[in-house]
């Protein structure tokens, strides 16, 4: 029998999940540093013999495979923005609510938690079950490991439907709206501001770019029932030499979220069609993702669950599976706009609902 | 008899202006390295025994005293802006013009190497001349020498007339614009892009000061009997925080050039006025100078110069010797427009054009 390593994290999946959350932020897993949490997941599976377990990178899939006729994907990332001298985690109680506080607890360690738990219980569900955790959520798209997988292995993702467990206060939101930014430049010419008519003015030629942001009105588009509301912003500007100099160049920096209606390529139309005349470079895009609550497991979700489902305004990496095809929603404990914040904290009695929403749903779906 | 510093630089007044440019230019004098070009200045003049010679700092100056009922003052700064591989100087000819081409043939060793020669040529001039050379003009008006002893010493700057040898291609250009910078800011509230209506966006709002900066017709004031052609311009603009955040500042950095009728005080209420309702701060603000060409000194060096007197649209030191109720003009050697470029050259007749004029004026005023 070999010696218990123990310098390794343990992570002990019989405690609640509650706890199981606790357990998770206290293993420090900023992004690029996954490793540690990641064989602590391994370790905790290794008794399920209902799950077939893989690991690709800092990646773990388990599978269930009793020949349902459907199957279900489930996935949460184990990454954490930089800590701010919120870790470890400590319980509070405010007005009555009891919080479980410190980096990770929202964004999105308390739904890998529910996830984890579930994971080892449910060895008879009405599903098969893809269970899958993956690093690298909160940096660079091409760092991301549900990505790299999407891109390399997009078998292992396949299903009829997928849940990611990003915060949504344990409702269910569908799809996101896609995500573009670009970048809108002027050119002039450079002279002395003594004499500044032998020169023309960049930066003044911005004027009807920022008049066209000001008064845009943004569109609310109802998608499978869900009503997707956009924004287009400057959220950049920049321009200038020196103090003396009629400035030969500016940019405008802008940021566009559109409804899943409507497709990468037609949101680059629509910025175009905005900023016609202008050079504009395209620097970022990323497909939404339609909430496909039209499809039987959602509604089963939906029943199970309670509630009424919700549009998700951000992007998230449910346009993955969109991609592939899948329906796939937002849920999992935690308020969305306490996701990086220095006091990221978490509802306790949300991560209890997560478990049973989804518990109640794999049990009969 | 004292042997010879031989690592001093030699400067030899007996030479032509053109010469003497070349070996000013030569003894490299970038601003905060004018103590060798000083020295070789007070070692040339130590022969002149019509000249009483002070020097306070890097400023040299030197006076006549033959009690003439006037006295000018004829001032230029020893200093350049860096160099850029255009040292030692060369002479050049293109399309039949010679030209002394490298730095600080323009701005300003040209004019002070005419003011040099005549400073020790004329031993018997028709008015009292009040020579001053000196340091740190290219850089932050708090450091100017010119500007230390109009705080210090103004009696040594006192006089019926002022001539400052900036380039003016050897023609009178009269006073010069006065010159403000403002900064206007905005402020919004911070937000996730993906939910910009929770915040406001402070880019945006930038959007009617722009406009009225695209829309803003200057103003062509007659002043003397010149034209001033004013200016108002964006020379900066920032504002964003990332990619996804709605910003809650932004700024525009504007400079405006005013004609000499107008004061500071009246530039800036014209600019609150302008942007009323807008967080402004006042960054810098400079006098403009009336041109001072109904001075009967001026009608004299006018008619000794030939050629027609035009405004000065950058700001230059001549608005010392106005703010001292002095009237004062530009004169000297070299293309403005040519000042600070690497490519830096003074077409060498306006030199001796220049000796010629100042010399006759002397002589005669």
């Amino acid at each position: 029998m070999p010696v218990a390593d123990t310098t390794l994290p343990v992570l002990d999946l019989s405690q609640t999940s509650i706890d199981i959350t606790r357990q998770l932020c206290d293993i420090e897993s900023v992004s690029g540093n996954e490793g540690p949490i990641t064989e602590a997941i391994l370790v905790a599976l290794a008794g399920a013999e209902h799950l077939e377990v893989l690991r690709d990178g800092d990646v773990v899939i388990a599978r269930t495979n009793l020949g349902r006729d459907k199957r279900v994907v489930i996935a949460g990332h184990t990454d954490t923005v930089p800590l701010n001298d919120n870790l470890p985690t400590r319980y509070e109680t405010e007005d009555g609510v009891e919080y479980l506080w410190g980096r990770g607890t929202v964004d999105m360690k308390s739904g890998v938690a529910v996830q984890l738990k579930l994971a080892v219980e449910l060895t008879e569900p009405a599903v098969d079950i893809t269970w899958l955790w993956y690093d690298h959520e909160e940096v660079s798209a091409d760092l991301n490991g549900l990505k790299r997988l999407a891109d390399n292995r997009p078998d292992l993702l396949q299903g009829d439907f997928a849940i990611l467990g990003e915060p949504t206060r344990s409702e269910i939101e569908g799809g996101c709206n896609g995500n573009a930014r670009i970048e809108v430049r002027t050119f002039g010419l450079r002279a002395h501001s003594a004499r500044a008519w032998v020169g023309h003015n960049a930066i003044h030629d911005l004027s009807p770019i920022l008049d066209t942001l000001a008064a845009y009105v943004p569109r609310e588009v109802e998608v499978d029932g869900l009503v997707y509301r956009e924004g287009l912003n400057a959220v950049g500007i920049t321009g200038g030499v020196a103090g003396n100099v009629i400035p030969d160049a500016a940019m405008v920096h802008i940021n566009y979220r559109f409804a899943p209606s409507r497709s990468g390529e037609e949101a680059i139309a629509h910025l175009r069609e905005l900023f016609e005349g202008y050079d504009v470079t395209v620097v970022d895009l990323a497909e939404g993702a339609r909430p496909g609550l039209d499809a039987p497991l959602a509604q089963d979700l939906l029943a199970a669950v309670g509630g009424e489902a919700k549009p998700k305004y951000g992007w998230t990496d449910v346009a993955r599976f969109s991609a592939l095809g899948m329906p796939a929603v937002n849920y999992g404990p935690g308020d969305p706009l306490k996701a990086h914040a220095d006091d990221e904290r978490v509802a306790v009695d949300q991560i209890t609902a997560c478990e049973q929403g989804l518990r109640a749903w794999l049990m009969t779906g």
